[in-house]
């Protein structure tokens, strides 16, 4: 199962709502199943620097099928998979990157979201993905 | 000047309406005036090695405020700009790829399709660039 | 729909005994539906150079859903293609990199094979993609 | 001395075994004597950013003849090999990635596994190169 385009809009649509309800400026992404870009919208005046971490996060998050910012807790200085980020020509592993599922919890894709507080860009990531059903 | 998320977003739907009349698969692209990516859509089945062509498009026609394709007549071999692809991390300088500008005749970004014909992906394009006010 | 691994395996062993058969030692790359590596072995003796071209020619075959050779004739100078492999990281656009269907005729992954002349690695290509059902 | 395809088969497939023994889906990467990829599998549903990771640590492990986990100890802050991971493109330091040895005790090769956590990572990796004699 793959994650449509229309699927991955309302997701956009839905994290780009949430973002300006609480009043911050994000770059939100999705990808597909196999990890490749979907979708895409940077909100005016969002950081530039966060194209590329809302990218990333989205395939972080489907590459382990896995909230980014669990991967984070793990890849510390003493954890076992301390420098993981190395990997996959660079991941990023705090919050903001959420995989997305279907109605049978299978995992269809992952969203991708950057440009404020980690909280916020996990909380803007929740919202796109509770879109799709 | 500069393009908004809202401007992106209608042309890359008015690309995709142009895409769907024509019977084609896109990825469309919309970059802003810094060259750096706005909104993007991959339609369902469109080919995955056209995401990055699609981004990298846009990006060559800010960079030169030039449609693709008249890049690409002047990078062939002999030519005065022989190999430019080399540049930028990687430049498309084939059809595709066109500066996006304001009712004042401001590029205030491009637009990139890749996803048929070369000629397609130019038609496509165009219908994105016209949508922009 | 995608490549199963026991199918890639299918492929690989088929394009293996091929390139034994017609006395060359090859490298054989499957990818899956999303593009990302499924299975790949080198023969003993095989080129080390060719490692990365059979991924890459199988990574380019999925990526346009298309014979590797057949973009190859599309992106010499003048052609419409012209200098496409500065994309998605560098591709490779000479014959050996072929789609796999399944029965009913949907793309499912693709081989890349690299390790003789273009004409061998096809050769050696398609004798994987037909041990796929 | 390196290490055939046929005995990286070996190790490929006892690897797989054992993953599947303990329920796990793993990414299995065999690298030979010069760290170049000889044989790689993925299970159907192992993570996709573990493709990178498996051939990383195999990578890692023959390029220092040890054990990935036992680099990833003198890795970390105040180490005495701190942010190795950043020399050879990057390397992956914590546990799945083991020499392979001949019956002489050289070493011939390298597996890497990753899929699951660190500790059924190294046993799967560890049932591969007890299948090379």
């Amino acid at each position: 199962m793959n994650i449509t385009l229309e699927q991955a809009m309302e997701a956009v649509k839905a994290a780009q709502k949430k973002a300006a309800d609480i009043g911050t400026l994000m770059n939100i992404a999705v990808v597909d199943a196999g990890a490749n870009l979907t979708a895409f919208a940077r909100m005016d005046g969002a950081w530039l620097g966060s194209i590329d971490i809302a990218i990333r996060k989205a395939r972080t998050a489907r590459f382990f099928n896995m909230n980014t910012g669990d991967i984070g807790q793990l890849s510390q200085p003493g954890g076992s998979l301390y420098n993981i980020e190395h990997s996959n020509g660079g991941l990023i592993t705090f919050p903001g990157g959420i995989p997305i599922k279907n109605s049978k919890g299978e995992v269809i894709g992952a969203i991708g979201v950057s440009g404020s507080t980690v909280e916020n860009d996990h909380t803007v990531a929740e919202a796109g993905t509770k879109a799709v059903k």
